[in-house]
């Protein structure tokens, strides 16, 4: 296992869903230590935060400002090795490039930022400071999304044909913003998210793994993006038409308003020689569909799996592993990065099986294709990084 | 249930997928007694079925103009009331006309026609002679189809929002057209299929499925509709984003390269209140998704169903019901109507629960406005009936 | 497909279940033609229900004993050839009897008798008329049930091991049988349906699947049978661990009182190299599982079934097919018999794969060593015809 | 969240399966820290398993008596709080008794100790010592069985009358212990399992779970208990039928030899209004089947569930919680039940959602009264604690 990586965060104090979600992921494998954190605009509020966690009270600071400064102060051996960050997206950049300045690693919740042009100045500091940074993009770290790429890549499927993806969720079909939902309340305020609705929140997941498992990229977008309950700044729901490279297309939809609908991402591919199916409520199953043949039922934890899928998963066959376990998982390929980068045998990030700057880059720049799109007569759109 | 219908047949010879498809759910209810038929345009194979199926020698024809002619000399308490038509799409209009004009009413294999126009001209046939047509858009026959189309009508969703419909086959993914595959062949071929493959065969089921359960109409199109198996002269992939009238939007997926999978036709529609699902798959049950309580399996055959799923089943709730019954169910509703019209009690076809000859000239505008949107570069195309 | 075979048919009369049932099974796939019946021990309703059947009122019988003798007394090209009985259990010895000596061949509900001496009895008269008959165990009929009994018949699953057959349903969770419900009022009176509620019902069908796909006998019972709604005389639930011959052992559940189970027969068979599952509310699935290797789901109507399975399939696959048509497949089955036995071909009852009457002598002999083995302190009763 | 405790370990050395389970289990919440261990009977084994945890090496233990002694010895703020046993059952109740006398609070993996004796010699030291020991008896810590339990004890199924549960497995289908596979070799080993092979791992799960979700105890078994892969000396198959008090029944299935089948236990409870349905494999998933209502889907994570389930969710609905999960919720209120006790506010195990030693003591008889029916021809075997 080796030495526990000391983890700073910011963001996440009371009541924030995705700041837990990270705390519990990092902790998962015992991995890393949680030496500090600003987890909220509010010095008071950061502070009950750092107490209900146990932390030093010396290391809970008013603003991510203070904490990078104090604690690149410190010496090495306390200070801490890389920071959380899961802010909502307007709060993504400043502090992801001031931990990179102040030589720490970042984990970054997604969208990478709130604009593309945040995300491309990002990626220079990540390449001035040589630092690691990670994205998470959690589904990616799904054992059974990472035997589907083996699947594709390995040419299981021979050449691709179609993609499917779609994530519907329900939970914004009534407007829970005016109610005082605090997830609801950022995710549809264009100043704190940015340009993208449902667009962002879920539908760069959704194109993030249609690259991941493909292998391929979006080229032409057409989008039909809508604002369905009355009154919304920012879309609630969305679909497309995608052409990737290699003559391949497909389908993504995206909507906050199907109801009834949970977080049911699915992701199908299809080739010459057969298909794989993924969903999220099941997601320690794929669906391997050879052409002509019986749909075989591959699961998680088994024998006859491919390395990748096998190297996240922590238990036998039938014991399911969810949500938490793959968020870890990008925790523990982001622990390995930066254990290298500590050791002097970090090369590049490309090394490495976690989503990064690359991704976040492109994820912006889905959104603001999908807007573009939206806006336009035409048919196609290009993909413009 | 009365006394039988007489039925003639064209198509279904030898070797026929729907001809015997239409001769079992005819005889299943006990409501048709199988009577003459010209099966095939060669009258030796003709002969050899209507043998097989122990028909009056007499009254097996070598041409459809032949039966026609002499079954509308025959006495009343002889001749055929009605006619299936189950030949390929470019012998529909021929036949189907003529039965009308010699005074037979008709049940027709979807696609209505070769072309808008044939279907268009057909309809004035059917209001000048005042007969009965019914297609056999098979789906719209199964009981829990019915009963989610009782869901939306009865305002159980709310206003709706979105409505998904997909068609996935797999078996065209290599071209079995060049390896004799008759089902194949006449598919593929444009000119016995007309001007669509896939958006013809599998996507007017998909689109009349959205329509007829949502009671709503497409009223744009934007499509991007694919040969993905190389060499073919018609589509066999596509995908579009759809409009609805009363701002409802969707996207619907009708291709036949999706190796691996079969007949999963699946709709959903969502309103603001909830959702319904139904998958080809599982076809007696249907998904009720209201909006943040438990989704309920409402299951065929129940006591809790509505009178019109209730009515299109024929066994108690846990004993399947399947494709042949859901055809049987529009043989069943045709013969209600041809009954009437013989008691003199029809008064319209829009009485009956079966898809007719307006159904068939909208599946005919769906093929033709996927061709035009396809060959379009701008974003929409009017859905022109 | 050959001549239609001539049928008549004792019991299913207006408001029966089964009768229907085996009508829509008869007339499925056009190999018979209902030409007679006593359908009611009442002739009003009998003519009733002939009425409605459109039969020749000549040959609507007020009792089956009046149609055996005038049907025998016909015309060999007019009489009827086989006779369908679908009264209750204590209505069926004395017509199967009279049938067979009367020349005609049987197809008859399950189970075979009221008790198990009139079904060994009939065994008898079966023997020395020579005549055909069929016992309607529908689960038989399915043609995944066809693909498992191939799969361990072949080998595929080595030695086997374990067999876990449950049958649950809930319909008679309250006492319908005091609301009037009719078919809960016969299943409930020992007079009219024997010594066994559910395990005569539903536990005969579990039971005859078990051995027609395992190729095993049951040797010995040890039941657990309850009466779970107050007041009932027969039981309505029960459960048994079970001996089969070559060292297998297994579980069988038969009960009605599972609050909001409906039909959900499901069989279990585990061999050294792998098991089977099928399900019957998902009946066109065999779930095929190797051990060590991906679970397959095998499919109805698919290229690489067995010879078995292919001829009791109708449709392609992904067109599903249900409860009637494995009814039908028995029809079918029971319709090749007879036509060889009228052009002399037929040799033997074991040549054709439907349920016959040894089928039914097992069926009366498991009631009653369930009832043996729950009256008995020993855990161990033998199973003995 | 409060102060973390400080946890040590008994077992749990390379290449174990649980003991790294109950690691993960503890860390997920950051509610513990792992502070010492005595990680193998081997000193180097237990030295390299320190080690490559970044234990201080002061506090990793050749031995759990070395262990035990050294702890208490060392001042409050330092030493362990409490401690995790997760070695082979026969190394279980030595360890707890020792962790007891010395003041240690203990949660042991199931079942509770070697033999029935041993249980209950331990709930002696449980009550003389006054501490806390907890079971980690995992699946009664998903949160959608704790939802079944509610339903249960809230009386929404009215009157209980069947429990049926099952845990079938494959992995031990052939002799894998005479392969080296570590996992196999002991579970089959009398001298290191106790009496009791596969109803002794799985089958005291399987009991276990039907008694605290039902609310009842098993009274009477009648149980079949078999050796599948000859040269066993354990068992590897069971089943039984069961008598709960309250008049209620039941069925058990325990197997290792169900080949193709992972971990899928499941348990389904019916009363007179309705059944609960759980499944391992769908773990978020609960099926409410209410008598002639359509079955609810209810959904872990969703606003309409019990405190019961709700405390014990991470996520909202929809982002799937699994095994390691459901073991750290065991975890957590162990953690609650020691934080009282060291506050002074612990008054009863009983007031704690936590298996504890009266579970221990029951699966220990639970596998002494299996095999005791299995010895017996008598039909019913009094299960006697």
């Amino acid at each position: 296992m080796g030495k526990k990586l000391k983890l700073g965060m910011v963001g996440g104090g009371v009541g924030a869903f995705i700041g837990e979600v990270h705390r519990k992921a990092a902790s998962l494998d015992g991995k890393y230590e949680l030496v500090c954190g600003a987890f909220s605009s509010s010095a008071e509020k950061s502070e009950k935060t750092g107490n209900e966690l146990g932390l030093d009270p010396n290391r809970v600071y008013g603003s991510f400002k203070e904490m990078f400064e104090n604690e690149a102060s410190l010496p090495e051996s306390e200070r801490m090795d890389a920071v959380s960050i899961v802010t909502p997206n307007h709060v993504h950049f400043e502090p992801a490039k001031m931990a990179l300045e102040h030589g720490f690693h970042v984990i970054i919740d997604k969208p990478l930022a709130f604009s593309l042009d945040e995300a491309k100045e990002l990626k220079k500091i990540v390449e001035s400071t040589g630092n690691v940074l990670a994205l998470t993009h959690t589904y990616t770290g799904y054992p059974m999304i990472k035997e589907a790429r083996h699947y594709v890549s390995s040419g299981k499927l021979g050449s691709l044909r179609k993609i499917y993806v779609e994530y519907p969720q329900g939970w914004l079909s009534s407007a829970l913003e005016e109610e005082g939902n605090k997830q609801a309340s950022w995710r549809t305020d264009p100043s704190k998210s940015g340009e993208g609705g449902a667009i962002g929140d879920i539908g760069t997941h959704a194109a993030n793994l249609a690259e991941y498992v493909s292998g391929l990229e979006i080229t032409q977008i057409c989008a039909d993006v809508n604002i369905a309950v009355k009154g919304r700044q920012l879309d609630d729901d969305s679909a497309a038409l995608l052409k990737f490279n290699k003559d391949v297309s497909g389908v993504l939809i995206a909507t906050q308003v199907a109801a009834g609908e949970e977080n049911n991402l699915k992701l199908r591919i299809y080739g010459e020689k057969g298909g794989v199916e993924w969903t999220h409520t099941n997601p320690n199953t794929l669906l391997w569909k050879p052409l002509d043949e019986p749909v075989q039922i591959l699961r998680a934890g088994t024998g006859y799996l491919s390395e990748a899928a096998t190297s996240n998963t922590r238990l036998p066959a039938g014991h399911p592993e969810g949500y938490l376990e793959a968020f870890a998982n990008i925790y523990v390929a982001f622990h390995d990065a930066v254990q290298d980068f500590k050791s002097g045998s970090y090369k590049s990030v490309n090394d490495y099986d976690f989503p990064n700057v690359d991704d976040g880059i492109r994820g912006m720049a889905f959104v603001s294709t999908m807007v573009k799109s939206n806006n336009s007569d035409k048919k196609w759109t290009e993909f413009v990084v």
